[in-house]
């Protein structure tokens, strides 16, 4: 081939690329209001990772290994995830929680998937971030009921966890404590993300990426207004809202605020991975995706859906399950 | 480079390939007679595969599935996976299992790596076979606590269960069964291998594959008559002794047979992967390696070894320690 007719092949060949990557994007599927709608927006590849808390390869595998560490707890079986367990969407399918001795909790378990987006954890809200959060199921009595000096001090009895500390936290002279506990885990839980969802690629460009009735149902949702609260990259304002849930006496946000206001208030949930989360809401009383639309739809929005449009809105929330985080189980001393 | 010179290149080459090969194999370490000892035998790449359970793709990924499967237990969140943990070399590092409510069994959990080799599971060998042993800790009250057929009901609610039973046992009208469940998971637990330790390196021809001491301790293994049990490829003679265990009450055997002579006898436990499997013996009472093997050296053997020499064989016994095995946490339904 001669550099001219190679140069001409070069023009055809980019001019079809251009041409492709402008269909791509500016094509419509007659959905483009709502695929670009201002409360809709994909997910970032990693969530903000707060200044006090620097995303270190040491720090990540040392808090991979305490999130799998049943010797933090009590009876010595129990660990972050065994709750949050990787194998059922980091939650744990069932209704709430079952912790020491076999102890049911109050409330169902959120996942971790893509907590390092959220702003608050606990479904009250009362932790402010991850470093927050990372210690209150280690502690909890019908969680892993570890006191957590003497989960300090299992730790500092082997000697590759207090080389691995001083690796993640090198200026300090006693590194292995529960504040880099806590640290640790969270910087583990910040890689625990699901990026490229059917729904994300849709936004990004790739209108192939939702069914016609995933389309339906995202159109559905924001038509309904859903997205009031379930918005932003994550799906949640990051509020708490009152709603009366069938068999649930937990007063949710008054428990941490006191203020009336918030009796039975909870914190809104993230949508994302919402197929794999099941059972819903606070006490994990709903198993069916689609009853918990319904239910949503009557307490939130006073409306009753029919089965057809509810059936569009979870297909098209099933279009919210990502790519799941890859990593190998960690060696423990 | 000339045909001729080539050929020359190839002999030369190859002479010293052979000859490399050659010292590799024969040389002597010192050690030939222990190396070459007929109680020692690398671990085989797999274990017997019995006729009546194949080995199919689809059978050890279900298997897979159901060993870290939480919701065929009582609680919902004790999984085969929970005693037998990945983290800790398929086995809690807990002096006793504790199962269901925080239930504290009565013996220490061994491990599931190279089980496929062993001939009767369980402590007191009840169980002649991994498919024999597979269903005990699902129904055992201070384990998974779980009625088989409540667990069979509840792998048969989920579609993806019942395909995935299907496509393993092909030919079959109702798939989704006890027998299947067992199958399947002894099928996966045959993965569960560790070979390639340095000890099998060396019985390979690698001398260098252990240190001086390790040797030392290979030979005092030999010389104090450890191997007169802890023998063959699985370093387990798969019979049962009698031995004074401190503070264990455990009859042992005996409740199995019912004969006298078996009154506190346990199953010799292999020694492959030992170094990760403590603590040690049928109640899990000793944490230390070093005290392990004085006690067995006392109760067996009828000898006080030095520190010295027990530093030495427990050196050996930390070149048992083979690569783990290499999977991914499975997504569940």
């Amino acid at each position: 081939m001669n550099i001219k007719r190679f140069n001409a092949s070069l023009i055809v060949l980019t001019t079809t690329i251009a041409f492709a990557v402008t269909s791509l994007v500016s094509a419509d599927d007659g959905y483009e209001r709502y695929r670009n709608h201002p409360h809709f927006a994909p997910l970032p590849a990693m969530p903000p990772i707060p200044a006090h808390n620097s995303m270190t390869p040491e720090k990540i595998e040392l808090g991979k290994m305490l999130f799998f560490e049943p010797r933090i707890s009590a009876s010595g079986v129990i660990s972050c995830a065994t709750c949050h367990n990787p194998a059922l969407g980091f939650t744990d399918r069932i209704p709430r929680a079952v912790g020491h001795e076999g102890q049911v909790g109050e409330r169902n378990t959120p996942t971790v998937l893509n907590a390092g987006f959220l702003g608050a954890q606990f479904w009250d809200g009362r932790a402010a971030d991850l470093e927050e959060q990372a210690l209150g199921p280690i502690e909890a009595p019908v969680e892993m009921a570890m006191d957590i000096s003497a989960a300090i001090d299992r730790l500092n009895s082997f000697s590759e966890y207090r080389e691995r500390f001083a690796d993640a936290f090198p200026d300090e002279s006693a590194p292995v404590n529960p504040d880099n506990v806590a640290l640790a885990i969270a910087a583990f839980e910040r890689t625990l993300n699901t990026p490229n969802s059917p729904f994300d690629r849709y936004l990004q460009g790739d209108l192939n990426a939702l069914s016609e009735q995933q389309k339906r149902g995202m159109a559905a949702f924001v038509d309904n207004g859903c997205q009031a609260c379930h918005r932003g990259a994550i799906l949640t304002d990051s509020s708490h809202h009152r709603f009366e849930l069938p068999g649930s006496t937990d007063e949710g946000r008054y428990l941490v605020t006191g203020d009336p206001a918030d009796r039975f208030a909870f914190k809104t949930p993230t949508l994302r991975n919402v197929a794999l989360t099941y059972p819903y809401f606070n006490n994990g009383s709903v198993d069916a995706l689609e009853d918990a639309i319904q239910l949503m739809a009557q307490q939130m929005l006073y409306r009753d859906l029919d089965a057809d449009m509810i059936a569009d809105i979870s297909a098209f929330l099933h279009s919210l399950t990502g790519e799941m985080p890859q990593f190998t189980v960690p060696a423990l001393p």
